[in-house]
């Protein structure tokens, strides 16, 4: 190449570094961009002062505003407050509202993919999860999955393990399992029905009487802080673990694509860092609420906590990598996000095999 | 009390909120301080350019620069480059630089009850350590402890469960430990020491040639990705799991007490938030790096992957517990933080056991 060339094109890289520089804001438009002041609205999937999810929300919210100082608002609307909490994304996808909180399996009768940016049984934790999304490619196919209904999501918190669930009889062989009426939603839901069980959908606000009347024989809720809550060790005495449907629930911050992209630089780099933070913060906040309520718990004298026998847990394996494969087969959108996932979390469990896995099996 | 009396109580307590709020920046003060540009340093205790930590340590400053919209700038500098690495505690306390990145176990000199702040052996991994700093009691108790020398401690990046070991030769009870070299410092020697090892002191720049001349028979480093580039596999074939000595080591961020005092409120929030963003961040990069080289590790042919006796891990373990008393009837500040750490983890352990200890050992 000719010096004078290479001095052409250093010339027009410089004029187009400026003209991008100015377009992403670092000239006048960035000016009347730091003046602006941005006042959005997040609606969540949580029932009003729902304890850590809906709290966590409120708390990201508010050291956002902090952050900017006052620059972007946020007013968080609990579930049914301003639409119905099952409404989120589709509010967050029309711009009714320029964010929301929830969860991706949710969505699971319009995009079915999504689940995997949530939990799917026998999945990843947390730690595993986290290590997708942020360093292993999970959030740029989530970004992908959410594109063409014109929402960004980000990891905000995570529910760690969910317990087993209460139940009115105890669990000692799959012959237990038939027949018996469950509360247990989404794909874990689609597995207890394979394994001969009952799945029926309720309502959270509806469990509690429903097993205290032996309308249902079982329920799962979340874990030790949030069950005991609602009371279900009066409405059963069996509590049972592992848990094997939620190991490790991604909650989602969803941001309408316009509303993102109308962000300036810095207030986008304060959504993204607070989500960040308060993904990592609402996990920690479950996990001493639930070491601490289990306390509790334990000390109550009609609750019985119990393992699940380990045929049921093999069977309930088998089943849950049936369904996933059943679903794949029928979508290949969701065979795509399927594959990713077991990719990762192969390396993620032979990862875990000689690390957090063998450590906590030492005997202590 | 009579309606006038509540009047002025009313008037004194809106002229008491206005003056409040002023001084906390709401007024002419706070506009000045907008208006101010911070430009700070940081120093780091890792080798320049160290993947993850000291990668991490610059994301975290220019994710401040971002969302600061360039009002705090922090420019980073590695172990060395400034100061020696081992005195960034000392550079911090005495105002040299504003901010310092490392792990509080390098100060066990000087603050031996820092090291439940970092990690302890067979302690808690960084889900429980999470848990205890941020809502278990623990970043109040890491506070107090850094008080006396102006240091604002933060976690800022785990580096999740760390290996056992490279060796020289197989483990195959506590007699193989007896008169064995082993690089290994902090609490981790002590015990080692307490077991027949030999522990030895080295840095990281000399472990490797010490470990293939035969100068040492072992060495702990981090994990399979920092192990892998440091080229341990060529200097011996024994790679040993679980890690037992640092189950979750915390990396720190630490603030000099009146730099951290000088910020405004907004930027006051953008440090913690971009310090708990990072720290999540750090962890899951860890983790993803560390499954892929664990891959690659596995595919050369002379690595061989043990686990450590379970004699080896109960005396080691017996061990520990006996360093910690002794440590703590010598020391008061020790026994007071190693009392408080010990409560939580007894109930994170109870928890860890029916919930992520339960799931992850679920025959896949």
């Amino acid at each position: 190449m000719k010096p004078s060339f290479i001095l052409l094109i250093t010339a027009l890289s410089i004029l187009l570094t400026a003209c991008n520089e100015d377009q992403s804001g670092s000239g006048i438009s960035q000016a009347v961009h730091k003046s602006k002041t941005y006042n959005w609205k997040m609606v969540t999937t949580w029932p009003p002062g729902f304890p850590v999810l809906q709290e966590g929300a409120e708390r990201f919210a508010e050291n956002i505003n902090v952050m900017s100082n006052g620059r972007l608002k946020i007013k968080v609307y609990a579930g049914g407050e301003l639409i119905p909490a099952l409404q989120t994304f589709d509010a967050v996808s029309q711009g009714t509202v320029e964010m929301g909180h929830g969860s991706a399996y949710y969505w699971a009768g319009k995009v079915p993919e999504a689940q995997f940016f949530s939990t799917v049984p026998f999945g990843m934790t947390a730690r595993g999860m986290n290590a997708w999304l942020y360093d292993g490619g999970g959030l740029e196919l989530w970004r992908e999955v959410y594109k063409p209904f014109h929402v960004v999501p980000f990891p905000l918190g995570n529910t760690g393990v969910q317990m087993g669930g209460w139940f009115n009889k105890e669990i000692n062989s799959l012959e237990d399992i038939k027949g018996l009426k469950m509360r247990i939603p989404g794909l874990g839901g689609k597995v207890f029905a394979k394994a001969g069980g009952n799945p029926v959908l309720l309502a959270g606000s509806e469990v509690y009487t429903a097993l205290e009347r032996n309308t249902i024989d079982a329920t799962e809720w979340i874990g030790p802080f949030h069950d005991q809550r609602l009371g279900l060790y009066r409405a059963a005495e069996h509590y049972y673990y592992p848990g094997w449907h939620e190991p490790g629930t991604v909650l989602e911050l969803t941001i309408n694509q316009r509303a993102w992209d109308s962000l300036p630089a810095d207030l986008q780099a304060i959504v993204s860092n607070a989500a960040m933070a308060e993904n990592l913060r609402m996990f920690s906040e479950m996990e001493q609420k639930n070491m601490a309520a289990l306390k509790e718990l334990k000390d109550r004298p009609k609750v019985q906590i119990h393992r699940f026998p380990d045929d049921v847990l093999a069977k309930l394996k088998a089943l849950t990598d049936e369904t996933l494969e059943e679903e794949a087969a029928k979508d290949p959108k969701f065979k795509h996000i399927y594959e990713a996932y077991q990719t990762f979390r192969l390396q993620n469990d032979a990862w875990s095999d000689i690390s957090e896995n063998a450590y906590l099996a030492i005997e202590k």
